[in-house]
């Protein structure tokens, strides 16, 4: 599935990473109407920041990733960062010429303060109090950490999914402080089908009775159920039908069908229970809830009455590479055409690549040689440009 | 949506129905190996059986549908039958010329023996010990049932989604008893993504506590939060994306974002869960179980190596008509092809009509006039070649 690694020379990984936090003491202002008024951010970062700070790059994560985009921690297997095959020494995003930040967004259960943390106003855990944050917020959130980094100019923001989203919100939102945009298989906002299939998984874990409306921490519980069932749901929708046809079809586990409904007969179901249970036990329920409701509510249209063109004015000093999947059924290419159309209405320098790939929304994780190709060429051309800069 | 009425001409209800019951004591033998020692078959009919009982099609049912296939019941409202739009007098399948019969299948909760009735062997409710049955399970029953009301031969069998499985299975299992094969936005199999959402949609109903193993009728427990997100998770599929789209789209139920994960935002959230509740409300958890799982089981090239055209090979005296919409991606135009493919293989005579219809799975229930003018047309030469064979 994954492109031999020979195709691009040699590759290495960026070896051993360590996460760093940073605090803020200065509330951030939240879109809904509240604020965090105390927060930290988990970060890494791979290779090294120039002297003009003008190669720094940032990766958004998605729903059930995190801060570790690259590399791996000392002494655990199997630790590798999620979008290690695209960045690292010689990688496309090449760790040897940029400075790559991954950074953890707020409510998540990956570091970040989140509903799993203590809410200072209070001294107990946060649980279902948490506040909704949206893509805006973590954009913020995430243009305080690059500032306190010295980095007045990102050389691109880059994102895959919800990643993408926060990728074009930064566009919107601090179009002087990042050159280049990175969008891959994201959407400018959810469809009804999106939103009804994060309902259903919000309605499988806040009907779970280990719930307890959000407060099962408190309770010494954890929604397993539901958040195996958010996950399976979840799960179909990142694979293509095609992908799930060649890799399980109608195969059997045993010989024969053994005439049961509650017994698992197809490989399919097998697997879709283990992605399930393995996620039950390490994602947050609250987190959950609040991920998914800031995909829901991503929408820069929104303010300008769905008129995505009149949204993107603001992003007319940005260039941007979006990619899109064929057979990406979740934020399919026709979503990411609607970028590329509103884009070309505000004359953006724009490109785009919709790669012909069997794997479905998942492909925007892997290592399609056609897809590396594109980013591998597209930051090509932002390092020359960082380095020009840096000769300045 | 609908199509004018008059564009067909006069048309009515077939008016008040009553449902019959027909007890067998004779066992079933069921594909799983174990036997429905004594049960009972629900049924209606609408229309006349003429002289030389030529004129009788059978209607087959889908997951969440019964016996009640046209009419009204007596002082209730909206009793309609969930396929009235298409069965009475004047409508494409005639009353005044066919006598059309409606079963409900065993293990349903609809009257037809099924796990909400005792056991004859123990005296206690079946609950989950009901056997697991199949479509070839549900077409045998059919059969016996059809046989004791009198009829040699059906002028057709009729069904869409797994209806359309039951009327593909009469083909194949009793290609004596039928002249026609009218299958509906139908498969000759699931495929994997197709059985990862029956798969998800057990879960959730198993996985609920007071499903108490499929025995919580014992306990005095209703899993209805489990069959809530089964339900949602169904609904999903039956619609395509455009028409969740044109119907709901991003549409709020307020005037502003409530900024709540657990509180309704968007109509199409609160649309689901009317449905989830609605469904929760009537339907029996087992059932749904044994019938996603008939469904899952379905595969007549199974027993042929994975080869439908010799699977196939058995139906060469029926002619068949089958019906696909563009939109249908729960069953999609592809899978009925795939059976024109092995119909044609075996030079069976087949007429496959593929419909524009933007409202996905759904659209075989709906009135569609291009879909409409086929099932007439169809049944029209049906209705004439049966009145020959009266004239005989």
């Amino acid at each position: 599935m994954a492109a031999p690694g020979f195709l691009f020379g040699a590759m290495a990984s960026v070896g051993d990473v360590t996460p760093q936090q940073m605090h803020f003491s200065e509330p951030l202002p939240l879109k809904g109407g509240s604020a965090l008024r105390d927060y930290t951010l988990v970060y890494e970062t791979y290779g090294t920041l120039n002297a003009q700070r003008s190669n720094a790059v940032l990766v958004c994560h998605a729903l059930n990733a995190s801060h570790h985009v690259a590399g791996t921690y000392a002494g655990q297997e199997r630790s590798e960062g999620w979008w290690d095959n695209l960045v690292g020494p010689g990688k496309p995003l090449d760790t040897d010429r940029f400075f790559v930040i991954g950074v953890n967004n707020p409510g998540s259960c990956f570091g970040s303060t989140g509903p799993m943390h203590a809410n200072p106003d209070t001294g107990r855990l946060y649980g279902a109090d948490f506040p909704v944050v949206t893509v805006e917020d973590w954009v913020d959130a995430q243009a305080r950490l690059v500032e306190r980094l010295g980095i007045t100019q990102l050389a691109a923001v880059l994102g895959g999914s919800l990643g993408g989203m926060q990728a074009l919100a930064w566009t919107l939102r601090y179009p002087q402080r990042l050159r280049h945009c990175v969008a891959v298989a994201t959407a400018p906002n959810l469809s009804a089908q999106n939103i009804a299939f994060n309902e259903v998984a919000r309605r499988a874990i806040i009907s779970d009775p280990d719930f307890h409306g959000g407060h099962y921490a408190a309770h010494g519980a954890i929604p397993k159920r539901g958040l195996r069932v958010a996950r399976m749901i979840g799960h179909i929708t990142y694979l293509s039908d095609d992908s799930m046809e060649e890799k399980f079809g109608r195969e059997l586990r045993a010989a024969e069908l053994g005439y049961s409904t509650q017994d698992v007969d197809f490989q399919i179901e097998s697997y879709l229970r283990h992605q399930g249970d393995k996620f039950s036990e390490y994602f947050d329920a609250n987190t959950y809830l609040l991920i998914t409701r800031a995909l829901d509510y991503f929408d820069p249209a929104r303010e300008f009455g769905g008129d995505l063109s009149r949204a993107f004015a603001a992003a007319r000093d940005t260039r941007f590479l979006l990619v899109s999947f064929t057979t990406d059924w979740r934020f399919s290419p026709a979503r990411s055409r609607e970028l590329v159309k509103a884009l070309v209405d505000n004359r953006v320098d724009v490109s785009y690549a919709e790669i012909a790939a069997p794997h479905g929304h998942d492909a925007f994780l892997l290592e399609d040689p056609r897809y590396h190709g594109v980013m591998r060429a597209t930051f090509e051309r932002i390092a020359r440009e960082a380095e020009g800069a840096a000769h300045v």
